[in-house]
């Protein structure tokens, strides 16, 4: 064993790290639990507690109606707050709403009115299912076309290929700035400046990066943006998304769901829907308070952590576990799915294995929990604020073990595979 | 002072409430406080309290991303609840998702489409803003036009008038069963068999009525409808909404939205979208764990009291609102803006006063808490089971005492206020 796979290296790392006071900001009630999944659901804030327990009794349970009196302004100020801290976004361009596949239904069909005429959605092969879902649906009813640009499994999306897919047919090109498959980062100035040279809006899903990888929404000059709120924001489960609409085309957008929340003066309740100016349009019912009172928790973690630092501690983690993995995993049969380069991924490390979801089950007897996506594919989540090195190390020595006794042939295989 | 209008009579109204236990079923720590608001954001079920505590901390904070594995079924599961208890709906028709901003939006969306080549939405002119918007904004898009039935102030929607508007051109018809300011009960059966003789679908918002006023969805025939969870359901601020999908229409209506939670096979993830049998289609996103949670909650109270038993009382409590309206505060100036037939009312009561935007802030100031509709309403809103009679006798009496001194006259005129 190299010192660089011994456990006193992960405590070191602990030992040194500047954010390793914010793990202690969790809740982590079990300490034999491995939490390689907090991408798909972050851990739950200590803060959020109370702040959750306050807002149910005091403020609900006390205000009552009257809590409205603050409450309306929640969707922006979380969103303004989340802007500055997480996005690069200033302020009165990001709102907190809905989940993120009505917010991609209601930019993106907002986006293709603005560019009637053309007839072509452009993405990629990669895209979160709900992303291409959405997109394909919205293709159906209007009759345009999906056009998908075919990705590197490891490396994500070509600059060059998306450039190909571009002509002036094309009304709106939606990607994800960071793979969920693979973590690949997206370089969303270049293709974002390649959409617009062919006329096109951009509409970019920040799901899996947000809040573990910095993001610079105003400067990479980003025209549309959604994102949930449950994963390195740290909301909850089925907390609120958010969406950003870039200054310049706010007042050109018409939401297509036109709701009371989104009505210039809505407790006139008046006989026509005028759109509120900003971003307050892009709301349409009422908004959740709990959801919203946890992602501004959340989010105040990060503010104070500093994205910079979250994205340096988020780096040496998928290093560090790709340290473990080459050294320990690679020659059990697994091999590392995400780019080589820490620069260019996420904060998720993927790792193929043949046996990949029954060895899941095994890990999460085990008390390791990352998650699955078939066929073949172990998710190694690292969120940066609530993981340690130590923890790193002993999941990845859990899988080992399983993997060298071939635990996953205690289990049935998946039902839905193909063979 | 008449027998009925003493607090004596109040007190023996409490005194032989079958309802009565529920009320200390609920937060409620101010003594003082008159709350005439529960038909906008209904009390904080005491149970939701360790509820909510317990999904929070156990749930969220332990199991973390395992919870899905049961959260996964909160939508339908209390869909069935809800439909079973308050709803008049037979199971796998109901899902809780959304809010009933997006959930119109998807409806509507989708019956127009069953009814492409019909080019008239037919609704009321006093339907809640945000029904009137979604239409409005949806018949922009195709090139429809929303016909406007004229309804009576106080009575509703007069069911000739809505036959005259009905004709083959019509695909869908959209109205309130109860009115938001006069509290009119609107005759569903026989509007929808109306709409039906057109060939029209109905979609129904229930929000003013749902949990205080039984429906019979399935028994009336209905095609859809929504409803939002914060209000008689107990919720909430910005708990999920509902939406139902009679089981007749389910194989044949496509959401606009395709979101992964409606996807045939979820975490197959696969290229395309192939919607869920039955209810789940109607799902986007991933839905609010807490929202839903508290919407179980507050729907157990419903099912434990019983809709008749909530009806019941909600008729004796705007009987006695009205009795103590017509002695004290017709001679001073209101009226009462709400059908005089209890049966034909919901949960609440129409007052009209030329100074009830000023007189609305001095009620929040001696702590009685109804709400202002412009230009001159306000809405006593009697939760069937937080409201005791005593409470209402003690708001009334303190909207008396401020009328009879012109209290408004201490407050500016409403911004908005036309003079």
């Amino acid at each position: 064993m190299t010192a660089s796979t011994r456990l006193d290296h992960a405590t070191a790392l602990d030992g040194g790290d500047p954010l390793g006071a914010f793990v202690g900001a969790f809740v982590a009630d079990d300490p034999h639990l491995v939490y390689f999944d907090g991408n798909s659901l972050g851990r739950l804030p200590r803060r959020t507690v109370d702040a959750l327990a306050r807002v149910v009794h005091e403020e609900w349970g006390g205000e009552l109606v009257r809590g409205w009196d603050h409450w309306i302004d929640l969707p922006t100020a979380v969103g303004d707050r989340l802007g500055a801290a997480v996005l690069g976004a200033g302020p009165g361009q990001v709102v907190v709403c809905d989940s993120t596949t009505v917010n991609l239904f209601k930019l993106a069909a907002a986006a293709l009115d603005a560019r009637a005429g053309r007839g072509v959605v452009v993405t990629d092969d990669a895209n979160f299912p709900t992303d291409r879902y959405v997109l394909e649906g919205l293709a159906r009813t209007r009759g345009l076309t999906v056009r998908m640009v075919a990705t590197d499994p490891v490396h994500g999306i070509d600059p060059e290929a998306v450039s190909a897919a571009m002509d002036a047919d094309v009304g709106l090109a939606t990607f994800s700035h960071v793979d969920y498959r693979s973590g690949a980062v997206a370089d969303v100035e270049t293709l974002t400046a390649i959409a617009h040279r062919a006329g096109a809006l951009t509409l970019w899903d920040l799901s899996h990066g947000a809040g573990a990888v910095p993001a610079t929404l105003d400067g990479w000059g980003v025209d549309l943006a959604v994102g949930c709120g449950y994963k390195y924001l740290n909301g909850g489960p089925g907390a609120p998304a958010w969406l950003y609409v870039g200054r310049a085309l706010q007042d050109g957008l018409v939401p297509p769901v036109w709701g009371w929340f989104g009505q210039t003066d809505q407790f006139a309740m008046g006989p026509t829907y005028r759109p509120a100016p900003g971003i307050r349009r892009w709301l349409a019912g009422t908004p959740p308070v709990l959801g919203l009172v946890a992602v501004d928790h959340g989010v105040a973690l990060l503010r104070d952590a500093g994205m910079a630092r979250v994205r340096a501690k988020g780096l040496a983690l998928t290093s560090y576990a790709a340290t473990l993995a080459e050294a320990w995993l690679v020659p059990l049969g697994f091999h590392v799915g995400s780019p080589a380069d820490p620069a260019r991924r996420g904060s998720h490390l993927a790792l193929h294995h043949q046996e990949a979801y029954r060895l899941g089950r095994a890990l999460r007897e085990a008390d390791v929990v990352p998650d699955h996506r078939p066929p073949d594919l172990l998710r190694i989540g690292l969120a940066p604020l609530s993981t340690r090195y130590a923890e790193v190390w002993e999941g990845m020595d859990r899988i080992r073990r399983l993997a060298e006794e071939q635990a996953w042939r205690r289990y049935d295989p998946s039902p839905g595979r193909v063979t």
